[in-house]
């Protein structure tokens, strides 16, 4: 896999986004499209409360085949009740309209404040005229589907001869569970809609399924894929390959621009008996405001990773087999702390990436967990998010 | 029950602390004594790298026996491997000799920082002639146990002829699971070990473990009960409801001065189809960092009600049947947010405690989970306690 510095996208697709009036100077609508029809698969939030756009997304998937995708920022189009569902249907057929093509083939985006009426006069005509701006640079298309982040999120890799594009939104509100934030990512190989849903899910397990800002699962996270096959077809494990990596790197993306987020944290769980009680401890960990904040503060208080590791009741977890590391300097050896010196656990939790390593030492399952350090910028964020 | 201000000791109960050199000026040490053997239970945290003294606990609450408990501050004894159990016995025993019992009827309870050694020759000194300075003020023994907390907690109240005295700490780390932070109850009522642990545990199902400050479980939580009988029989159901009334109260003096917390959080969930899911619900709300940062800003985003109570993966949530008021002003009905005026949902939120009613509207299940908001004094506090 080639990374591609800047992004760029697969034969095929283009992209278009708009300021339409729902913020008030920042881009708040972008559209996607394929100039041919793409399978496509999809994974959404699990939260119990969807959005309408998942709750229709859930529907348009079922034809495994999107030629487009249309997604505003600032209103989320949740808890808005059926004329909800209705509004995301008009944005479905208006963008469809746009590109020529029928509404089931359109996939829908909101995100935003949860519980407002989506302004559907205004979308819609803030639709119209969209097609004729379609352009090349995927970073136009991130642009428009950003709420807090801080900077717009696109990547590309080539495998042989196609080309992979990742283009997502993350910040706050971020523990996806089995699904993840807007994150829409477009090829140009040709495959199947079967294999490709099977290694979205592969993909998204250990990345973004893995990633968690702040613990709470957003209620309009959607991870879509389209192929549209214009470059034919592909080497498929070189391109499963590709695709996991892809989305792993763009878990730690969306975990270094957490809301207020300083640093990116790993925690890398081994020696665990089963995935299960590796992912549990890693986003244990990867949770914990405790950790959180010694990151943040690069306050060498490791004893707190025995904490997190030990408040997952029902892990298998053997205090005289558990060691732990950060950034490479032993911290814990057998269930007890190292003497170590102070001032270099400092340093090392100075980084701007922290790497913490568990080893549980009771079998050989491993599983890694992204997330970011707990500043006070996050609160100031989230005090008046709906109010600012 | 009627509580009594300022809180006195039950017959037979003493204390006494001390500053002992482990803090620059602060108690950090505290005695606590009965002049009789008492009947006791108690219960400790599920974290799996529990501490010195609560594996010594365990193994001294097998005798249901106490004649007092000693406590210090600022060093927790956790991760201490095999030197740590034996100064944990070491403690016992200076406890033990001063106050003329045997080390098994002593519970030991360290608390502070985890990984670091206990300084044992200094607390056995420190226990030196502290027999001596034994007094009925509960509020001394209160401040030789506190860490972060922002003042001393201690309350009696009395059932019958009898008195109940609560004495605790919290803070942070505070998230207990089956147990809670330090916290001693003393009663001079005549009850069986077997009547005192069921109370104790009825008790603490429906307060400590429904309290939650950070979500993360400390390895040191200890909660304990010592019945010496002085007052005589007690009527065990009213002394098992004030039991109970008291642990709530705690929970909420706790909760109040969770670290950074500006606000008591209490989320009452109801129409639960079973106490499971009620009370994952409410500590889902409770726990939320989106939830504590909206009430920390008194911001009316109450669409994060919405999302908290979604992302209970697995209750049985129905969209359309689920309301939720803010302080008694409606702000979701049938799933929906209602077209509320902010100021007025603002003023809601801006009160000392904020009471967030959940109304699933499945079943007849109902819990109640206690916690605080999310400020920045968390974050300064917790990015700097090791080195501060």
């Amino acid at each position: 896999m080639q990374l591609h510095e800047p992004a760029r996208f697969p034969l095929g697709f283009r992209c278009a986004s708009r300021n339409i009036g729902l913020k008030p100077s920042a881009k708040d609508l972008a559209l996607f499209v394929s100039d041919v029809d793409a399978t496509a698969a999809a994974v959404f939030t699990r939260n119990q409360f969807p959005g309408a756009p998942v709750i229709l997304g859930r529907e348009t998937m079922r034809g495994a085949t999107l030629r487009g995708i249309i997604a505003n920022s600032k209103v989320s189009n949740v808890a808005t009740g059926e004329t909800g569902l209705q509004n995301a249907r008009r944005m479905a057929a208006a963008a469809a309209r746009e590109i020529g093509t029928t509404p089931d083939r359109v996939l829908v985006s909101s995100t935003g404040i949860i519980g407002i009426p989506l302004p559907i006069d205004r979308i819609e005509k803030g639709i119209q005229g969209m097609a004729s701006e379609l352009q090349g640079d995927p970073i136009m298309g991130a642009e428009g589907i950003m709420t807090t982040d801080t900077h717009p999120k696109a990547m590309s890799a080539s495998v042989g001869s196609a080309t992979i594009t990742w283009i997502a939104k993350g910040s706050g509100m971020i523990e996806p569970n089995m699904a993840t934030m807007l994150a829409y990512i477009f090829t140009d190989a040709r495959l199947a809609a079967a294999t490709l849903d099977t290694m979205l899910r592969a993909a998204v397990h250990v990345s973004l399924n893995m990633l968690s800002v702040d613990s709470d699962t957003s209620t309009s996270d959607t991870c879509a894929i389209l192929a549209n096959g214009m470059a034919g077809d592909v080497d498929e494990l070189a391109f499963a390959s590709a695709l996991t990596t892809g989305c792993i790197r763009l878990a730690e993306i969306l975990a270094r621009d957490g809301e207020g987020a300083t640093r990116l944290l790993r925690v890398i769980v081994a020696g665990a008996k089963d995935e299960a009680d590796a992912r549990r401890v890693a986003k244990s960990l990867v949770n914990s405001p405790l950790i959180k904040t010694m990151v943040n503060g690069a306050d060498p208080n490791i004893g707190r990773i025995l904490m997190a590791i030990g408040k997952c009741v029902g892990c298998s977890i053997v205090p005289g087999s558990t060691s732990a590391s950060v950034n490479g300097f032993e911290v814990i050896r057998q269930g007890t702390r190292v003497d170590f010196d102070d001032e270099v656990v400092r340093r090392a939790l100075t980084t701007e990436a922290v790497d913490i390593v568990v080893e549980l030492g009771v079998g050989g399952a491993t599983a890694t967990a992204y997330g970011c350090d707990l500043s006070t910028g996050y609160i100031t964020e989230n005090a008046a998010y709906y109010s600012s």
